[in-house]
């Protein structure tokens, strides 16, 4: 990828590998909500606990370790979880004013 | 995947895809910050500028693009992608605590 007599086009390179793991990223989040609305759904017709303590805390540990696998930091990889879980937990409030598409969510579906 | 007569294995399904997009999404976060560190190195070998202010207001805008293509809420994907740029800012002087592993990265590397 790198051509060390063009450091402008490098930095093209890498920046296009950015952009296409973002582009990678946020069609899994979009995935991710679709499972996220999905269990609010089961949750809401199924009459499930609408919350869970230990799952979050499952969560941290297992995605904890698969940073690791990958050499990203730890704590960055359980923000970064905590940041979606907060989104998921603030989306039904968003549906509620039809700031997003409406589905049926409730909270602690992560 | 889902199985109406038994909502608990519903749920447990539709956990283990969210546990398996996380995974991913984990592994290619670790590889954007590969790129960001080698934009970095690239920066601080080459002496090219270590900000560039229209950088982020493109990324911005296609990722907004992205989402709204995936249906997922632009507002959060410009949200993600600010918590990641946050974090890439902030990574030097994690290195510099010896925080994380040693690499070479300078601001703006996004």
């Amino acid at each position: 990828m790198a051509d060390a007599r063009n450091p402008v086009a490098d930095l093209r390179d890498l920046r296009d590998s950015i952009d296409n793991l973002d582009t990678a990223i946020v069609h899994l989040l979009a995935e991710r909500f679709r499972c996220t609305d999905a269990i609010g759904k089961l949750k809401g017709q199924r009459g499930l606990p609408s919350s869970d303590p230990g799952r979050e805390a499952e969560q941290v540990a297992r995605l904890r370790h698969q940073a690791a696998l990958g050499k990203l930091d730890p704590d960055f990889a359980e923000k970064f979880l905590a940041f979606v879980i907060h989104e998921v937990i603030r989306r039904p409030q968003l549906l509620s004013r039809g700031a997003i598409e409406k589905c049926p969510t409730l909270h602690a579906n992560y």
